[in-house]
């Protein structure tokens, strides 16, 4: 099946808004088997939608229409696609059903723009939207599929997942489009290429790409095969063989984040945690915290921007922030020992550096940060140098951290 | 005059890549006086970039091309032009002085890579790339403009700053676009739009455009006119007509976060903050400290996510807890007061409530939220309902919690 994504926003044309939507239909589409040959941006004036509704359903077996959905004068897109198939809005009880409950669950009563809300063309289908009021569309007609949702990127992304990759996988019969993502934190894409070798041997007929960002290396297998067990054998064949060389870097797959990982590995073995920030103040916490049942293992953080919190609620010695500075070895480990103490948790974790713009000295530059880890007998703290970004560095620090965490529980060495 | 973006390549389709080269371009030809109408993205093939051409040719004045310029095989795009164009590749001595400049920076000798990219269409003008060896291509014929340029993001702006922008505001005797973009909170966008009224009398022949996200709805303006001063008047003046009717609800403009802004209220009033979070898990202080300078309004931040923490470190009676819950008024305000008087700043800021997905009851659903703060001699605390995602949760409850910081300092009731 071919497609066509058509993302509709004048937001988009101006350029103040990057198209983050396609690319995430596009990955949704292609793991359905679904191909996806264009992207198409428009403004979100009736005749434009039109015009490319009309340009497009000759040519492609599926037509992902995003944006122009909401309750305000900008709604363009739902009378458009009237339009196109000639028929008119009516209300849907099934997208007041919808409404409703979102409503309910955000304590808010029902208004003009939600009543609004439940008129949808008369012969579509509701694509139930869990996280706003704007029901998702979609007509199927002579074998053609078009399917309309909101912009709003959360709104969109629930929809595609719920609804349309199960849709399209059930019907699908052509290729199977199969991805798998090992994440990996702490060693650069070149020295990781390096130890992976000659990428043809361990490859054959798969891809391997590397996508660097400040938070580590991903990398991405991607197989096609017309066989889905075949497809699934190979890439499972080609991940144990790139674990092999590089297991001890990759902290997790797919969409698994680095702060899951660790709250796994704390709860398995019922061990607790509390941290103590300076210059990533309160990233880790909010990272750890933004994981379900995190309550279990995380007792407290403590952000500690000023010398005298240090002190005060970390027990960090006055002397030694004299002797030492507050970004030093010395008080890196205090105020992990510190807060691990206080708080009585089994591990204490430390940062102290110099986030920037201003603060850095020869010695110190900006960017400089030693991360503190107290478990157990062992109290250290490591140094790293994290560029010269503010929060570039205070997102590589918090990452760093967390790694920190997982690799001494699992003893990585 | 009107344009097409067009993006070539078979990582945007897949989703491997998001297209942020359509963004920027978008945004430099609006500045240089050029309408986006259209952004399309194609896979790197011949046939295709052959289509694409044939199709937008006949409907825009200028059509910027961007990809498959590189040194390796997927290098299509050159190909296709010269077939669209009734021309051939000839070898350029623009181009090749051009890349031995570049290659002579890099102390890189002259290859088989080096002589293919001194070939261009015939007829056809050579755009410099002082960041790599793949020459941009302009063809100008009955008055119409065809770019192309490599898709390496930071050798296309190069590009565009050295040439393409300079090139058409030169000639550009159209129009000027102009964009002001006001951003809210605590405000749902049918309650915006019906406080704004009759949207033809307030805006006349500008644009107005809702972009709802979880931290707010931004509101941008859009005016288009022949002289750029008449657009910087109009622009000026209907901001001034929507901030007479919704005045209190703009916390800031264009890319200002609302952090940035607490911050500047702050600093200007010598004030000093401190927070006590719970729900959020130190995302507030997180996006307190993303701000330069923070560290001289700052002091602390408590994640106080157990009991125990909220009663030692923050001096909430531990009657209170077990009469009301943690989750309520009474803790709320306790924890703003505590961490007020013991971080001795003059804001204390708290937050307590259930992120889920567990932890609701009927009485407390997950959402639930209450804000404290505590200023002078007023602690207060307020409730809100913020859904029943836990990342959406801590993002609505801590842009809340700063919206609430903003309003009180600056008395706006």
């Amino acid at each position: 099946m071919k497609s066509i994504i058509i993302t509709i926003g004048d937001e988009l044309l101006i350029g103040q808004v990057i198209n983050t939507n396609a690319a995430y239909i596009a990955g949704k589409l292609n793991s359905a088997g679904i191909e996806v040959r264009r992207v198409l941006t428009i403004g979100d004036e009736h005749h434009e939608i039109l015009a490319a509704l009309e340009e497009s359903y000759p040519k492609f077996d599926v037509i992902v229409i995003t944006g122009g959905l909401g309750p305000t004068h900008d709604d363009v897109t739902k009378k458009a696609v009237c339009t196109f198939f000639h028929t008119d809005l009516i209300s849907s009880p099934d997208a007041r059903k919808n409404i409703e409950q979102f409503l309910k669950s955000r304590s808010h009563s029902w208004s003009d723009a939600a009543e609004e809300q439940t008129h949808v063309p008369r012969g579509s289908t509701i694509i139930p939207n869990k996280l706003g009021t704007a029901s998702g569309i979609l007509f199927e007609r002579e074998g053609k599929h078009v399917i309309v949702m909101p912009g709003v990127p959360y709104e969109m992304e629930g929809m595609m997942e719920d609804f349309i990759v199960p849709y399209f996988t059930e019907r699908n019969t052509g290729k199977v489009v199969l991805h798998r993502t090992l994440k990996t934190t702490g060693i650069p894409e070149s020295m990781l290429a390096a130890k992976l070798g000659d990428l043809k041997d361990l490859l054959g007929k798969a891809t391997l790409a590397f996508l660097p960002s400040p938070s580590g290396v991903r990398m991405r297998i991607t197989v096609v095969d017309p066989n889905r067990s075949a497809a699934e054998t190979l890439i499972r064949d080609i991940e144990s063989r790139i674990r092999e060389k590089v297991e001890k870097y990759i902290y997790g797959a797919d969409n698994e984040e680095l702060e899951e990982i660790v709250g796994r590995v704390l709860a398995e073995r019922k061990l607790t945690i509390a941290v103590a920030e300076s210059c990533t103040g309160g990233l880790i916490a909010d990272r750890i915290t933004n994981v379900p049942g995190s309550s279990n293992y995380f007792e407290r953080g403590i952000v500690a921007y000023s010398n005298e919190s240090k002190i005060r609620l970390l027990d960090v010695p006055e002397k030694l922030i004299e002797k030492y500075g507050a970004v030093s070895k010395d008080v890196a480990e205090a105020m992990a020992r510190g807060i691990r103490e206080a708080a009585r948790v089994d591990i204490g974790l430390s940062t102290t550096g110099i986030a920037g713009p201003s603060g850095g000295s020869a010695e110190k530059p900006v960017g400089t940060v030693w991360i503190g880890y107290s478990y157990k007998n062992e109290t250290r703290a490591v140094k790293f140098q994290f560029g010269t970004e503010r929060l570039r560095i205070k997102e590589r620090a918090a990452q760093a951290a967390l790694e920190l965490v997982r690799r001494k529980i699992l003893r990585i060495e």
